[in-house]
């Protein structure tokens, strides 16, 4: 439930992992929202229309409380502080705030930014499985070294936290671009410990009413 | 001052964006902090000593209260977290909490990731100047959009925060990268009045013990 009693909208397309990290924690925070399809393949991000919501033409944009938010790890620290109630998607604790933080940020500029569609476009069809490939890998190196400290049963001990909403789209990512996933045991094992949260199913990119069917 | 008494080393490299994030942090909170270099030219970043403090082979790494801290945005986070005193880096208001760290974020996911070092070399010699100009160019237009909504005498009203440390490196970038800045009034009086202050003063790359002189 919102603070202002009009339903959110999120902006969304189903296979971005921004998107899916927003939906995450809205299901968390059981708040009740509806979707808006960006259809990123149709370049419906780039028209004047939605570059009102947001104006960089990327997914998501939530319209909550009135106003219209951009960047999926600072829309979901806004969810957490004007929704204080449990699960909370940063600790209590500000060490592990830290943690929750610095693994959200390795994915969110360290990993996402560099395999996400415009640069890969950029990249050129040639090189880009290559390119994704090696800077997802670097990234991942660099998770699992982060999670040895600070995993529990999820990223950050054993409370759910915007590391989890950050963790579980990248390694979808990551199969997509089929990465080996073998040399990161400890990811991999949270991964499937938050596959059977209802919050992570119901936010699963198959999930949504703009997924196209397996194998399209 | 710290709370453990005990004085914060600061992992960095003088043109670094993101060591210079975290100097400007630091000085606004009047951390005093020592620093030790890693001359990214030089590979210092990516030798197995580093990597003890920084998995990821980049800077800074910042050891405080007997931890080490990596990734920038992160541990201004923390530093504010830890010592709530003013300036308070983070906004108290919930909004403004969320402009700053939206403002933060497009820098730091939206821009810096695609214009670093290792990132400029796998796209090569001969379309990295185009590349990196294009992607800040990019980036730029989006932050000039969301400081049209935030900004008084800073990035977000007239109390500087987490996204005046992010904004000045990115606008010393974008020079170095010879971005043509005048379709940016806002950001750039902003950086105009923030200039004055002593702990970005500081902070700049030309006062770090690494700078090796105009012209080099």
């Amino acid at each position: 439930m919102t603070n202002s009693g009009t339903k959110p909208i999120l902006y969304s397309y189903y296979r971005s992992s921004c998107s899916y990290r927003v939906r995450i924690a809205l299901n968390l925070k059981n708040i009740s929202y509806s979707q808006e399809i960006v259809n990123l393949l149709k370049g419906e991000n780039k028209t004047e229309t939605y570059k009102k919501y947001n104006p960089k033409g990327e997914v998501p944009a939530l319209i909550i409380d009135g106003k219209t938010l951009v960047q999926s790890v600072p829309i979901i620290e806004y969810i957490d502080d004007t929704h204080q109630y449990k699960p909370r998607l940063l600790p209590e604790d500000s060490y592990k705030r830290y943690q929750a933080r610095m693994i959200s940020e390795i994915i969110a500029s360290g990993i996402q930014p560099l395999q996400n569609n415009s640069v890969l476009k950029r990249v050129g069809e040639e090189k880009k499985t290559e390119w994704a490939h090696d800077f997802i890998k670097n990234g991942l190196d660099a998770l699992e070294k982060a999670l040895e400290e600070s995993a529990g049963r999820y990223c950050v001990g054993d409370e759910v936290s915007i590391a989890d909403c950050c963790l579980v789209p990248q390694i979808y990512n990551a199969r997509r671009f089929n990465v080996d996933l073998t040399p990161y045991p400890i990811m991999t094992a949270i991964d499937e410990r938050l596959s059977h949260i209802p919050a992570f199913k119901q936010a699963h990119p198959n999930q949504q009413p703009d997924f196209p069917g397996e194998g399209n």
